[in-house]
């Protein structure tokens, strides 16, 4: 990207020019995510195409350095990001979301040199990232000695963009103990399942996934020394709330873009209650008071999502030296965010259809998948516990333990 | 039906054992509905089989003299029949309680014998009845004379049950003032447009219409006498409850479906949280709270349900001689239960699915046609009104004005 | 009571005319209390004088047998008085619901004898009954033998119409196990505290009380036999669901009262808002809209609130059989209807000032007075465990344990 | 205020460290109000001593400039001392907040020289404003010429401040166009009529107020010219979001000192319940959460009242050339953290006593008072036209109309 000056002279963006651009990026992707969005819901694919779609727009690789062709995001920018991408497709921003995360991996538990290697590729190949590390479901992965490498067995399953993945984010276990992986797609022994048919986020490719004996070399697997006896530090555990960063913003993502959707809707066409004494829905006492209300609960949530990006990303630039009690600083403004908007986005897209009636129930203009993707991401890890760590930090200052929940 | 007495000799079965028995019939077609539910929502189809199994039940006629064939069940009891159907099925549910809505026109504005001569009808032949009355969509339905009888001309939408009613119920305007028509299936110049495909209650078979220069009896017009100039008595405009009554009961056991399912399922398959201190997910201190809250909001959903079927019954039974006031009490006991019923079912629709967990968001199990069933239809008409209308006759004492939706 | 029939002749009144004379007195007392709940309220006196004015409509023993001069009413009826009463004063509820369950410990406790005793007793003399039971705050009532009686002593708070009980109903422990008692009042060695001064409730003269060494005969503890190695009953476990029921009818009551006089004060001081376009308070369609939501969940909470009196009865009538699984039926549906009219009738209370606007804060309209009494008493026990409870039994039909709180 | 710097001169504070010294002294001020709130709630005195105490502490005139003796704090700045001192007492920020917007009002309506000079005065003698502003209550101020000047006549009711005012900031009507009058303390004619006694803001000196005959100089008019045929600017209609926001600003404020408070007394007092299986009420799961939650809504609405602080600035900064427009998104801003300000904190203060359990009804602790605050106050315009202000601006650009309520 370049400005052009008054002067007529081409000099390299700054970066609040470089964030802005991306935004303006986002927006633009989002605007052609929407325009097919119910459409691609009920078609139930393997999103390839969307994925290219970031490509193409230079959205993947916004977080890495300039000088490697990225944009030199923050996380916290880059969850502004998905929060745009959200406003037209919330599968698709889960996707993207997740790889922003999948991506800061390797700066929090690779050595240097493997952080500097995988952004570099990163920018240059504009790499899209997929995960298998959700530990849920009664069954995990299992990593082994093999030589000078490793095997890696075992089954995942809500492994988003794994399938599409020019890379994979990997968590699994070695004697018990968690270990990070980087792989390249294509590894012999890893197949994707392919099962995923929910009732929402249907394009987030979050099938299960096989490992059966794939090797792994050393230098896939972050950090260095021996694998066993690690301490995780504050800073590392880092990791969690961005995950949980990007689920904030792309409920809050939906609800906005959910909310936009209805109102145009209802201005073309809402038809005026029977009773309501007005001639037109717009003017209707109880459409103007809902309207308000969700305008007003969707503001805050925003705004309680941007100070959980501020929150983590201040613990981002305090470092490896980051305490315990700052790291949970960090992660309860990303809790807090994460109850709210859970519970602000869900009724929104709920309630909208008070304001719109029985027309806007037609399947064709899909307005249900808001709700369906809410609902189907927010039960991702139970929100009353998220309350719960807020609660005990506040009365306690007892810190969420670390997990890859918390 | 026959009741074995002690002494092994056979009595017919009184009031009590019949609605009894109808009841046990609806559960059996719940059952069996419930448990094919989320794929024939999936497949979109014509309900003609869930029609012959509410026929092969004997449920269509439970409304009709025990003289003719049918169970001699007063409207309160029928809406208990449509609660019991919607555990299983909330399209199917929609059209027996539509259905038992239609038939009890002619009794309102009928002739007694066109009254007694449909109800023989309905019993004999176990006639199911469309619905042709949605008076919203911009377009209507105009009857004209033609020789002794008449034309019909127009279209309608949301036509519940039309492409399958072996009869239908029409209501229609004739020199701008409201008849109600009653005619048999198969008239030609009548047409479904197949047009229904929406988010929810997708069985309900509740695409448009068009009736084009269809030949319509005097006979086939209720009531006798001129067609212009009618009173509408207080007794007669108990026809809107009729069908609002329906609906609270469809969205109450709905809900109530919903929560069984749900429980079953946690049953089997919840799984405990990783920081829950617990070692099954049933034991979780919020699970148990959410499922006590939902509970006890359903029983007080139902329990208003309740009252608002004694209620209208109440009116029902008073006759023709009812006053201004008689029917607005009936009328408002069934809007305080559509407002509550529709806010505790809708709740509950999609905060089951915190009880459950993510696993629950498959989509083979369909468990989130709950919400999009109580989403399409709580939209029928804003429920703002109806919390206005009972607060107008708290506050004012002044009743809902008779129209198509109060 | 008596009936003057057609023939002019005098006949006992029946049950039913009983249980509606009963009512009508309640109406009465309670339109009494109304009238100066407000300013008794800011002076925070021992009610004494309303004691006296429910024992002179006759409404203490009501629950006793007609033959010993009460109404024969059942506890489910009785609560029906309580709710009445909570219309106009929820302290005095208080009082009487307290009441109407002390003197229903002696049947479940008691021996026939001490029952039948104490029953004439209350019918003949017109007895109030204060209670000393809470068994929260750190300290408790200890029994221990005394030649051929026992000794009192300890500390209780929350004693409730301890002071002006011509009886008590105490719970003590002896020998770490649990003992009822029924002392006279003026017992040597007892006083109460007066140190009653909270922020609602504050008729209920709830203070704590202090036994120093009082007596207390054989006769006088419940039961016959040894006092330790007692097994405590399904039916006798009872006793607890007996004041959850009272709290529940003074909540639906306190609620239907405030909602009654907010609509009276409405209708005559109600200003219509300046943008509101209409020129009545009263055809606000905001104030609509809230007024139709408040008495639809009101009725609601009230129907539960019958459906769990009827349930505890049932478990009542039952008598000493009663399983464990009938005694949590019972319980179960007092606690639905504890949870929802908890929710419902606190939230009420603060909203009808949103009906009334500004000019209903004038503190001599007292219309605090029902945030205030409802606050304070449904915190009485947490009320989140009574949903915990009531979803444990629908989850996993695990009952409630008993205690005085179960 | 001067600060040390390391070479131990002095130096003038700059702007940043002047704010930040102005919250600190809030907080000391606050920290001393709410140790004697609760008695001082109950005394419903005039609030002469706090007055003082403010005074005393330099923060009533934060605004003026500091060549004046000011901290030449912006309005948003001060909103943010309004809401420290309502973290100790209610009634005093409203008193302060109230202060705030009337000392705005001479640099909306006067002339620059009334406006300096009166800011000059406001800085150099600490002054403190009361209010004659409230149009409701059916009655009005009248403004008539008399001579070189005018007469004033009527009543007022809500003039908070007004006894205590060293200035007086009055509305009146002249020739039925709105006027702002600025006239010192103690003008013949005007009296207080010490009839404020209501269930909250109690120590806010709210009563009604008399001028009979009171004289009025021109200069004490604002403005200069004709007092007819004004247009009024929509920079001057800024006007009314000033009070609106320091009514957003003591809501939040209330229910975080609310918060504070009661988890300080949960933390020493908090027992647990006999159910929970846990030693301490703080480690009670359902305490826990519902920490967690109100934790959350509070700082959302925290940030929403900021943000609204920041947009009405915007417009002020803005100034005279202001457009319609921009005025409208200041105060939809403002009106959006109205409702959600509004909405949240009532519910705080409410629920709040399910942390803390029956011990905190004390009345010798007064948490009741920050409900009653909360819902004497939040009722001063009704929240549900607020709601439809957002709506009718987010729907259909429609701005609310100018009036000393939008």
């Amino acid at each position: 990207m370049s400005v052009q000056t008054q002067e007529n002279e081409t000099r390299r963006p700054d970066s609040d020019e470089r964030f802005a651009d991306a935004l303006r990026r986002a927006d633009t992707v989002a605007a052609e995510l929407r325009a097919t969005a119910a459409q691609r819901d009920r078609a139930n694919k393997t999103p390839r195409a969307e994925v290219e779609l970031l490509r193409r727009h230079d959205l993947l690789q916004v977080q890495e350095p300039v000088e490697y062709g990225g944009d030199g995001l923050n996380y916290a920018q880059a969850a502004q990001i998905t929060r745009r991408i959200a406003r037209g497709d919330t599968s698709i921003a889960h996707l993207i979301g997740y790889h922003f995360a999948q991506t800061r991996i390797a700066p929090l538990f690779g050595t240097p040199e493997q952080a500097e290697e995988l952004s570099r590729r990163n920018a240059e190949r504009k790499l899209f990232w997929g995960g298998v590390q959700n530990p849920r479901g009664g069954s995990d992965l299992i990593l082994t000695e093999d030589g000078d490498g490793f095997r890696l067995n075992g089954r995942r399953s809500f492994a988003s963009g794994a399938s599409l993945g020019d890379h994979l984010s990997v968590t699994a276990s070695y004697e018990g103990e968690l270990v990070f992986l980087a792989l390249p797609a294509g590894r012999e022994g890893f197949r994707t399942l392919g099962d995923w048919d929910n009732i929402g986020q249907r394009l987030t490719d979050s099938g299960g996934v096989v490992f059966d004996d794939a090797r792994v070399e050393r230098s896939e697997v972050l950090g260095s020394g021996p694998l066993t006896g690690r301490t995780i530090t504050p800073y590392q555990t880092l990791v969690t709330p961005h995950w949980q960063l990007a689920f904030v913003n792309f409920y809050v993502g939906t609800a906005e873009g959910a909310l936009d959707e209805a109102l145009d809707w209802t201005r073309l066409h809402g038809a005026p209650w029977e009773t309501s004494g007005v001639d037109r829905a717009t003017d209707d006492p109880y459409v103007l008071q809902a309207v308000g209300e969700i305008r007003s609960e969707l503001r805050a949530a925003a705004l309680l999502a941007d100070r959980a990006g501020d929150a983590l990303q201040k613990g981002l630039d305090t470092g490896p030296d980051l305490t315990e009690e700052q790291r949970a600083e960090a992660a309860v403004a990303v809790y807090e965010a994460k109850y709210l908007s859970t519970k602000v986005a869900l009724a929104a897209a709920s309630r909208l259809f008070e304001i719109q009636g029985a027309r806007a129930t037609t399947t064709a203009y899909g307005f249900d998948r808001h709700w369906r993707n809410l609902r189907t991401h927010t039960v991702h890890d139970p929100v009353a516990y998220k309350a719960r760590e807020v609660g005990d930090w506040t009365l306690n200052r007892r810190a969420p333990e670390f997990s890859l929940y918390r």
